[in-house]
């Protein structure tokens, strides 16, 4: 389903893990949308104006009115689109609970502890850190057993809210792989998880905009020196 | 609409704000339940089985099967009971991700500020949390004019999504208010809220369920004892 030009706009950078959510929630429904870059350390006028509670990308503007919140994006992407084949949520109550229950169990829970990994100071913190990330994976396959029901992704036979949750974190996962030499997405600890990974990853939705791993390094070390 | 004995059942404290949250949803409803009064510092059997990841009240029980995190519970709430005349989110994409929005700010955002006043160590600490709760109630006085549109709450015509999000927290916020002597719905500062707050704990579905100042008190100060 395209939409007429300027009718979607989306404020982001991307390198974001957080801007990716909203791109990969579009690309599922066939929505043709114009992509605003941000500028390293600047905050542009557009994005001050429609978000300024937070000042912060993601922003979807449609029809110039903005939304804010990478999974409230997601979510109203697909309230917005709902006519597609591609349903983001499902229809069902009590798994729309169970979706939203692992979402925000990932940003909450599992992103501070695969963060806390870059950012500790010693070797002791960051092995706390890496422990804590792998009982929140192993937490997650569980999740992915239940929620897939045996097929390819967490919302059944594609991409559905905690695919797009959790596999947004994947371009930053393999930085800090390749920073800590940890690995985090083990196939001995988690094989559903590490094979869903590059199912995520190699899907048409996702990998335009899932950023190379090389351009996310380059992004860290410039932040690093800022 | 009345639910079966023991179909519908709440495992949580009367104490707890994030409990009155499915409280009210489920009385908006008319859907009877039983309610589960954990013991103070302990866990029941049923609670650790219900909610591993977190081990956190409210968990909703319906028909055995839990629902966790009082957010997700509210609306699990709303669509299994859809058919009510009473819709606790709006219909409509946009609306409904500007009640989120806002659900999410006054979790993330707000309530730290306003515990902040309550946990603060010096004077000055606690000045500065409470400049910043209520700068961020005029934020949500200027949502209550958007969200309203003149009418009753910010769900409109009766409580919505943010009116429970934020009202459950009226009864801690006073508990706030006589312990430090700051006053924190000012009718001065944000007017319209101070009204809202009134005529939110004697709305039908909440009065009963809202627990009384002197009681939170109590409860206040046996946990400070512990």
């Amino acid at each position: 389903m395209a939409a007429a030009a300027g009718e979607v706009r989306l404020i982001g950078s991307s390198s974001s893990r957080f801007v990716l959510r909203p791109r990969v929630a579009l690309n599922l429904k066939g929505v043709e949308y114009e992509f605003l870059q941000e500028k390293f350390g600047e905050k542009s006028e557009l994005l001050l104006r429609s978000n300024p509670v937070y000042k912060k990308i993601p922003v979807l503007l449609h029809h110039d009115k903005p939304v804010c919140e990478s999974m409230i994006i997601v979510e109203y992407v697909d309230g917005t689109w709902a006519n597609s084949a591609q349903a983001i949520l499902p229809a069902d109550p009590y798994e729309r609970a169970l979706h939203r229950f692992w979402a925000v169990y990932i940003d909450d829970k599992w992103f501070p502890s695969m963060f806390g990994i870059a950012k500790a100071e010693t070797e002791e913190a960051k092995a706390e850190s890496a422990e804590q990330a792998w009982a929140g994976l192993k937490l997650l396959e569980e999740a992915f057993v239940k929620l897939s029901k045996g097929k390819d992704f967490f919302g059944g036979d594609t991409i559905g809210y905690v695919d797009i949750a959790l596999g947004s974190h994947l371009g930053w996962a393999k930085v800090t792989e390749q920073m800590t030499g940890l690995k985090l997405l083990d196939e001995e600890k988690t094989p559903l998880l590490a094979v869903w990974a590059e199912r995520f990853c190699a899907h048409e939705a996702v990998k335009e905009v899932m950023p190379e791993t090389a351009k996310l390094m380059e992004y860290a070390k410039m932040r690093l020196g800022k």
